[in-house]
């Protein structure tokens, strides 16, 4: 069973270590499939190597096993809570990719600065704050996934609008509505986040990117009348 | 028809990710056929894994597609442009390249600081100011050729003396005599910003290329008594 | 004699170029074999295309050579001095990886400031200060290994606790409870030096991690429920 | 004839693409042969991916061509200085190298901060400041071998102590007792100019190495009792 779904999953997975978005098992990426409400997940700690489709771990929006031998990602509990509040996503990736979890672990958001970025978002991008000890030491995970939604709502952001999330002292999730979007947009934020990195150390007061620009590099991509690609 | 244009373009798009120059489709070549005056150029959004050389796109001096089944780059209208006006130059590149995206992000031109810059320009590597707010919202990509060619005019640069320009905020364009020599300049280019951004953040004060020097290696690569290289 | 040792030594040594920790000699492995009292180590000055292993060199705790031809690594007596005193190391890793090596010689412990750190250890990546001018002058590598003992002795640190430190000036050893773990930790550790020195470049006030986030992440991974991996 | 002499500079130059030390044509490496007081040289502006061994030009230590078709490389005098000036050196190397360059171009000497750079040299990497300007409008790639040589007895430094060196605003320069050794330096120098870069700007009030370090490590590695590789 969920055969496509794993094949999909694992695919998707050994697409991290060819980017060069992780070391050793620093990552994980899952696949929705909305009719049944679960998901397909990397196992926890096994190694891009010697990982095979059926390794992939299906779970439910609850974060409960339904079919695999392995254990799922550890970060299980986190994919759950985002596929079961936010409809309109696919496919989830977390990695620990360089420059995006420096920027995380100075708990700044990634200031948009030029059209590389405003290509994919016309916000910078958006850097949860540390979680409070008490949800820390209680569902973990669960409460990650919460977190990132609650940073969310607080500004007003929707996930298909801004696909990418920095979790403060931790590292990125990205998101998508396939899961090969979910990983370009790993890949696209790891750049935009190296970029970034550069232009603050080589003049720390930036002026980040006037609104008109913003408007027009999303608009030619993503607006009604976009002109990028050949999706016409 | 175009077959030896369409090739041309589609290897020196090629080169591109084998220099390390690209991200997914961030990045487009075209050339220019004079006598026709027209130009093959990259098909927008189309990963550089599955370009095949048929998907070059021929497209006519004021933007216009004359032959191909997909549709251009988004940038079309800036290479238009550019061809249009110079009548010097036989290929254009732009990329987003790290370390030049990064400079153009900031706004700063690149500092001339040593002879490796001066072994190919006499100049900073100029950064044209980001357009007005109208501008950007009127005809953006067309405006971004005039915007480059202003550039230049304000500050007295021809395009065969500088082959190379940021647009502020945005990213890089190089062009040449021919195009290999323009996908050559973005390297360069890259190269080049990279070094200087390290330069920069070693020694923040870091002193210009004294006039001398910068003619000395200028000369010796591109003057009347030039001694490098095999072409005597 | 010691094959299966030698063989075990080579093929972690081999993992440094590998994992890019390495430019020409400037790394060794040595595997311990607790029963006989001896570890296998890399030959002193011998490239990695050109190691085979029977060049591995048998030593005893005190440093002696006890089997092979050729003279071994310069850093033995630093690995013979940890082996001694360590019982619970299985392996140990000297490198001269580049961010490890740069926050070395700067003598800062590498803070931490991020779950990826705190999945490995909880404090700070510890520098062990230069030793005094006659202990330099002395027995110099067999006083490497003591600076080492005596820093985690002066900081209540244990060898299982914290499998990795930085030698002031010097450069990073590490070590686990096998090679691989060793090998493992010294990659791990160029990572995390990495990720620190943009976050600290980037945000010079940058904040540790606080103390629930340090505690969760690695519980998570090596407490007593911790639900990381397969080996459950 | 000077066949084997043609070889030898032939793999050399090949090893810099290897190595990550050179971009294009940005570099050439030279081998001498004492006897017949000539050297090959790589030729000007030939890419590394059509270079051949019958490429090479030999050329006497007037910077005369002896034998070849082709034109040498446009630093062929600065060589022909360092050989006839220094009877030491047995090959010279230059390169573009990322970091070496960043440092030249900075007219800053490259400190002395761990023991990676110790082990090759016991003073920072001198960094030679640029020559007037009326020497830059003469023979200016004779002078610069001059640069380099007044820089040593300024400093009172000799070859064969310091393999090494940066022409202010220009690049670097290496050589060694053998060709080998030089390439050798030339990746050595990236390192070490590199990890300083990093640990500069991460705590630019960073500290010399001390003394009794710096001795201890050029000691075991080069002293007359070494201890350091298999040359015994």
């Amino acid at each position: 069973m969920y055969y496509t779904l794993k094949q999909s999953c694992y695919e998707a997975n050994m697409q991290l270590p060819k980017l060069g978005l992780v070391l050793f098992t620093f990552g994980n990426v899952s696949v929705v499939d909305r009719e049944n409400r679960v998901f397909a997940i990397k196992p926890s700690g096994v190694p891009y190597e010697t990982l095979r489709p059926e390794d992939m771990v299906i779970v439910d929006f609850a974060g409960q096993v339904v079919e695999g031998e392995k254990r799922p990602s550890s970060d299980t509990k986190t994919h759950a809570v985002l596929y079961s509040h936010w409809e309109e996503i696919g496919g989830i990736v977390h990695t620990h990719s360089t420059y995006a979890t420096a920027w995380a672990q100075t708990q700044l958001d990634i200031p948009i600065l030029g059209t590389t970025h405003a290509d994919h978002l016309t916000v910078d991008v958006p850097c949860a704050p540390p979680m409070s000890d008490e949800l820390i030491r209680g569902d973990y995970e669960h409460q990650t996934g919460w977190q990132i939604i609650n940073e969310f709502q607080r500004r007003g952001l929707t996930p298909t609008e801004v696909e990418m999330v920095l979790v403060g002292n931790h590292a990125p999730f990205t998101w998508g509505k396939t899961v090969d979007k979910a990983v370009y947009n790993s890949a696209v934020l790891e750049e935009v986040a190296r970029m970034a990195y550069l232009s603050c150390t080589l003049r720390p007061e930036v002026p980040r990117l006037k609104e008109a620009l913003v408007q027009k590099h999303y608009e030619r991509k993503h607006g009604a009348n976009s002109y990028y690609g050949q999706s016409c």
